[in-house]
């Protein structure tokens, strides 16, 4: 089928999909890694029109702008849409579970969760890469920055390594199970203000012991070994600076550890914290504990318990 | 048996052993990968003696010092002696294959093979990781840093991952067969002075693409996958600064991947280059290749090819 009778086919067919949450940079893989989670996500519904344009209903209460030119899956489509040869558009409704602006991938989920589902309809044309080189539009309107670490693992599902952007290097990486922890403290960190903090200049010390976690993390999650996986979890470049703007943050990570955690750190640039676990027991004991810290400082909050999502954007059931 | 029994039975016995060259860095991972080879190699004959000293021979023209205090085999033995309270002690002649100075591991090839030969005789005492500790006090002699990236892929074999020195954490990675040539431009690179160069400060955008290739590296020996191991084999901080002091590097390295080379780089810190390829065929090339561009300047040079030692120092057939 060539793409012209795709389209044809498709016209005024529509697909659900549930696009998920993720973690990117993984505590030491600042921009290069990320993991696709099973809860929370997004559900959206694309339709296939006959104008070259793209239509934006929103089914939550956040108030997202609904001009393509303004919105993360907007941008996306409208690329996807210009890659066609203006030969047909979009017609979408979402209905946003993950929190804008919570650092589980929000913006994302919805830029990748829309191209996904568009090529679904027709009849899987662009490749992956393709796909995230689309979505990547919808992370620069929101962050300034073309970054996939949360658009490879949505697509692509599992933990990926993006090895390059450009070229795109897109890498699966194999993972035994790993439950997942998050807390959601609703305080507001851009992420544009998150990457301004960094310093632009780093110590080749610091700079060895990061890539010594790196290479260390990415062998524990092929070798399904837990221990090295926990000692590999650690950050002395970007978590000691951006740590600062998260409340409770250093007892959170410190007393998720004393629960039996592996190890854990901030969610993309926050304000989300995440927590992995060998096990849901350890995973859930490590809930408690986030809401015993956060309870008593009347900051809202919300936590999730979940496990690695192998899959990516997938079709609702 | 007990460490009194195992030093009774094995006074007055010996071992000969071969020690491997190692390349540290391996491009992309400075101060956390090594790789054992299996050519060239050191020649140690190590005997237990009544007295807590070392005494050394040398059987080969370098002249090294044969005061055990000035001796890299010789630091790593003494102490070896002192965590055995002074119940034993040393002789070895030392058969050096290794040129000193050529940034194949040669000191960490007499340090390590030292005291592995040593622990074989003492019905393996001690852990590979002790092995380690003491081994690395040559290296600190020989370079002033007490570094493992050569140590441990010596002692351990194949691919070594030091992700920690403080505390002590390394991880054999597994790798596809690797052929590996060399060659080594007899002109002097001190390891200190290849220390002093570097920037001690590095762009953050630079490492993140450092970390990016190192996990792309792991994985894609871990994989078996030679397309990624070849397109992260690449250096962009340390490389651009220590190929200064290599004459003719670039064209090594360009020409030798003209003939199909994976990739390859600085062995350690120099002189050495090194390239890795698929097959023995591709191997032979690249050394044909280096050839012809160093006999006609002149330097004096050699070639090596050879393939991943995946044992280390083991015992002479």
């Amino acid at each position: 089928m060539n793409i012209d009778e795709a389209i044809e086919a498709a016209t005024g067919q529509s697909i659900t999909i549930q696009s998920p949450g993720t973690v990117a940079n993984m505590v030491c893989g600042f921009d290069i890694l990320g993991m696709a989670l099973n809860d929370p996500f997004d559900i959206m519904t694309v339709k296939l029109i006959g104008e070259p344009t793209v239509i934006i209903h929103n089914a939550d209460d956040f108030g997202l702008p609904t001009d393509p030119q303004q919105n993360v899956a907007g941008v996306a489509l409208l690329d996807m849409i210009e890659r066609l040869d203006n030969k047909t558009g979009f017609e979408i409704t979402i209905e946003k579970r993950i929190m804008p602006g919570s650092g589980i991938g929000s913006s994302a989920a919805s830029s990748a969760g829309a191209v996904v589902a568009a090529n679904r309809l027709l009849n899987h044309f662009f490749s992956n890469d393709d796909l995230v080189q689309m979505a990547m539009l919808g992370e620069k309107l929101a962050s300034g920055v073309k970054h996939a670490d949360n658009i490879a693992p949505c697509i692509y599902g599992g933990v990926t390594l993006i090895r390059s952007i450009l070229p795109l290097d897109i890498i699966s990486i194999p993972s035994p199970p790993l439950f997942v922890t998050l807390v959601h403290p609703q305080i507001e960190v851009r992420t544009e203000d998150a990457r301004q903090i960094l310093r632009k200049q780093i110590l080749l010390k610091d700079a060895i012991k990061q890539w010594g976690n790196i290479a260390g993390l990415v062998t524990g999650l092929m070798k399904s070994d837990y221990d090295l996986i926990s000692r590999s979890l650690e950050d002395v470049l970007i978590e000691p600076v951006r740590s600062i703007l998260i409340p409770a943050f250093a007892e959170v990570k410190s007393k998720s550890m004393e629960a039996g955690a592996l190890g854990g750190g901030i969610s993309g640039s926050g304000p989300s914290i995440f927590m992995l676990s060998k096990d849901e027991a350890t995973a859930l004991a490590v809930e408690k504990t986030m809401q015993e810290i956060y309870t008593p400082t009347g900051i809202p909050f919300h936590t999730h318990v979940t496990t690695v999502n192998t899959k990516g954007v997938k079709p609702m059931n």
